[in-house]
């Protein structure tokens, strides 16, 4: 693991780090923010964010002001890549496939199945890397933006008991039923709708009756890919149907950039501070 | 007056407009950062925030986490561009003269002369036309950082009674006695070094005898441009001169970067609105 850059932020410590990823096969970089307490020998919890579509581990770390209230609360932050890298990884001339859109799945389908596996990089092997070689605690919650809202909530849903919470931002909440999901699906999945179905947060969160992770989404209105891409309106049928303690807030005026994030990111970091500290 | 774009931040309204400049003989790009009560009919008061090299009237709108405490103090702040742009413009091929470089000065020499004007452009026709176009008082302070620091505080010297307040963060405090500010000086103002003076920070300090304007710093200890390009030193020694309100900061382990910024920049606009509201 090298040290890649290093930037103090609010008495803690913004870090970038590349790393070999043995399940992506490339090496991948991350950045991780550990806030003052964790300097002085404390084990902090950590929060998972997963990025949207043409996102690196910087967007987040740069533009979400998250620095400021993880410090206080003692929350370390996590932000990976959004894809695997390099000049030997498959990719396709648009933004919405290939590199910086892994969609947090593992492909299926040549060519993507060589390095194309972030759902196990983000499940398996990243927190295992960040709990080996930092001070943290195995208190873990999750959160993300768009394609990354789509990471933490399907992720949450099929991994029960691993994080305390998760909340997402304007995720993509039904991607069997739009033209972001269908396109990353159909590439890195195949036909097989079933398969698809088992990264679909509506479709998860339906049939999720048994241990159920605490869920926080905003959503804003002036979003311009809300009706055709990001489909809140499925996942809140969907939690209604498994009685899911789901809260989903719809925000007038406001759109998909990070300028939403930055206005409830301080919202987010309180509901899963209240859970990782319980 | 074009408007490019418009994002919901924290209850407020950023906006990117853009507008022919008579000063600079070019179309020019700001953003501005409304708070709530500003949509309410209040005239509010405008910090105005002045980028360094390489920036845009992006950077600080993106990164900084201003608004927020701007949202709260019904601050507007205006973030314009820091050179003239386009084709036309005259350019080198490096970061610190010209396109991103203006420097906020009057260019006197040829080519530059044209349309490097950002000292007439920051100091007349973008304030005239925020207090035209928008729900302002005719109260301001400015900031900014690195070249914008040198800008903020340079402007804030030239005209006492303009701005209630200045702050900079990481500025390049005596430009007679540095790198960037030879370089941009000699080829934006020619060889007479009576002319630099007239906008090197250390140089308008040392006698700034009359009224003058409280000024809050802040650098970074661990920037890697201190030693070389920035010299606060030098600051430090002309307030003591002309018993100037000069407020230097150092802190330790932060750098050049807006990951400092972010992390001090609650307290510049409680700096500011001290004075604005005063």
């Amino acid at each position: 693991m090298e040290l890649i850059s290093q930037n103090k932020v609010f008495d803690g410590w913004h870090k970038q780090y590349q790393h070999p990823s043995e399940v992506l096969s490339c090496p991948m970089r991350f950045a991780i923010y550990l806030p003052p307490n964790a300097a002085q020998g404390e084990r902090v919890p950590v929060l998972y964010w997963l990025s949207g579509l043409t996102c690196s581990d910087e967007n987040f770390m740069q533009k979400a002001g998250a620095q400021r209230i993880a410090a206080q609360l003692g929350i370390a932050i996590v932000a990976p890549d959004t894809s695997p890298r390099g000049d030997d990884v498959a990719d396709e001339d648009r933004y919405d496939l290939g590199k910086g859109a892994g969609f947090y799945v593992n492909a299926t389908q040549a060519p993507w199945s060589t390095h194309y596996r972030m759902y196990d990089y983000i499940v398996q092997e990243l927190p295992a890397l960040i709990e080996a070689n930092f001070p943290v605690s195995a208190s873990k919650a999750i959160s993300g933006h768009s394609m990354g809202g789509h990471g933490a909530l399907t992720i949450a849903l099929k991994n029960p008991g691993m994080f305390s919470s998760v909340s997402a931002f304007s995720p993509i909440c039904n991607p069997l039923h739009c033209p972001w999901g269908q396109t990353a699906f159909s590439a890195y999945l195949g036909n097989d709708r079933e398969l698809w179905k088992q990264h679909d947060a509506s479709e998860l969160m339906k049939i999720a009756h048994g241990e159920q992770t605490v869920a926080l989404v905003d959503q804003g209105e002036a979003d311009t890919f809300l009706a055709e891409q990001l489909k809140p309106e499925a996942l809140q049928a969907a939690a209604q149907q498994s009685q899911y303690p789901l809260t989903l807030r719809m925000h007038s005026g406001y759109d998909h950039s990070y300028y939403f994030i930055a206005s409830f990111i301080e919202e987010h970091l309180h509901f899963h501070a209240e859970r990782l500290f319980a």
